[in-house]
């Protein structure tokens, strides 16, 4: 091997140590301090590298495009329910699959710039999941307040820092306040204490699909077949944790059915169960395992 | 009878006619103008006497406090799906049931004051439905504007209207275009021409109930089981139209389950499914039959 070709793999082999050291691998919704930041390091640890985005659709947009290997993604909340446009970004995308979960629970704080009162706010800023999971505590302690969404609850606090005004606050987790240097003035504003968020783990279809007994379909096609195909599912030994439906923005009642199964030890092989002519009509696909 | 009795009778009978008179039949969303008062007015004639009510919220509780008769509801539209927080007020409140629905045809223009020019909009209001539906033509058309969420589209008019600014633009129907003076600058923006937004026609139990083919349930309890009830009707001649899940919040994957059937001739009695023991741990509510 000549001197200059030797250089030239040398060269190939920094680059591609770099590329994989540089390499962004876990998308999140931003900024730090964000409950999907929190869910992210729960999951990956806090060794792996986060890259917040401005939005869900950035992050998924990032993994598509295979500027990230993840994307962790809030898609449902005891108290706010599916979150139907981040859901629906997952679902109707077949590249994408869901390879792992992380519940959260959620403890939402008020949090105000230097030594602010109840008194002094007027505005109160936070996600709209934020806002609906504190919307009892709000009407009760600041029902004449501005409420405005911003893109995430860590946003708010943020908003709040650069705005160091004692008439402004944020709902968001207490760990954003030590981030973005705020003080809590009320603690666990969320309706419900058994508040918990649920995050997908998304990545393209190239990744290792990791192996579980969790399942998540959607399913298209004839409402009556849907049921007809989870009876039967349950009857092969699946437990149905829950049906969402996605509109399809068609015509009126046409959904993307999204189910996620649990399966015991016993259950026919879902494939199995897919590829019976029976359902040749229910467009079926396997969204996740984990 | 003495005079001074029949007197009273008489002053009974004009109070008693009064009250029929003044009586508010059908409360809707208002103001004037919006999608359902145009459902209202389909599904009752021109003649009832109609109340628009500044929130859907409203228009329940003039109805659960005997105010009106009945309210008309928003609860699915094609693009934006169903609307949840309209489908909870009425599916949560054993009180109430669904007697009708009216199916409408949306068609979203954007109304400017005066001889406003695209180029002159900087603001944009509307309900979140009428944005949701137009998110595609706001991309491509007003990518820069400001989008206000207001209470109703006819609400974003009468804003337009009383601001006489040429800076904002309302989404909303042609039809309350007229009413507020406003002129059409962009008609049929919404993303898809089959949009159709479905109404219910809510009533409290004490009124008649319909009689028609078309049931709504309300399902609470274990998923499998629902599965298992929904397969059962399918298989006693009842076809499903939709199934929709609404957070119990509660715990994360409690949901009541609102489903609706049509029914055909063959069709088992309804009551007698619903009375079988073997669905006893569900918890099954006839939220409607039109």
């Amino acid at each position: 091997m000549s001197n200059l070709k030797k250089f030239f793999t040398f060269l190939f082999l920094v680059f591609t140590l770099f590329q994989s050291v540089s390499f962004a691998d876990v998308c999140y919704l931003g900024p730090a301090g964000t409950y999907s930041e929190e869910a992210s390091i729960q999951y990956f640890g806090s060794s792996e590298k986060l890259i917040p985005n401005k939005t869900v659709s950035q992050s998924i947009d990032m993994l598509k495009e295979g500027k990230c290997q993840y994307a962790v993604v809030p898609v449902e909340n005891t108290i706010g329910g599916p979150v139907y446009n981040y859901l629906e970004l997952v679902a109707e995308d077949d590249s994408l699959s869901v390879v792992g979960k992380v519940d959260l629970p959620i403890r939402q704080a008020l949090l105000v710039w230097g030594n602010a009162q109840l008194k002094n706010i007027k505005t109160v800023y936070s996600h709209p999941q934020g806002i609906s999971q504190s919307k009892e505590w709000l009407k009760q302690n600041l029902s004449d307040a501005k409420i405005v969404e911003v893109s995430s609850t860590a946003e708010a606090s943020k908003k709040v820092s650069e705005l160091e005004d004692k008439s402004c606050a944020a709902i968001a987790s207490e760990g954003s306040a030590q981030v973005y240097h705020l003080n809590v003035l009320a603690r666990d504003i969320q309706m419900n204490d058994s508040n918990v968020t649920r995050f997908w783990v998304v990545t393209n279809t190239d990744r290792q699909i990791n192996n579980g007994d969790h399942y998540i379909l959607t399913l298209t096609g004839d409402d009556n077949q849907v049921v007809k195909l989870l009876n039967f599912l349950e009857n092969s030994g699946y437990k149905i944790d829950y049906i969402h439906d996605i509109p399809r923005k068609t015509y009126l009642g046409d959904y993307i059915y999204l189910v996620e199964l649990n399966s015991n030890s016993n259950s026919t092989s879902i494939n199995d169960i897919i590829d019976d002519n029976a359902y040749s009509d229910l467009n079926i696909h396997i969204l996740g395992r984990y």
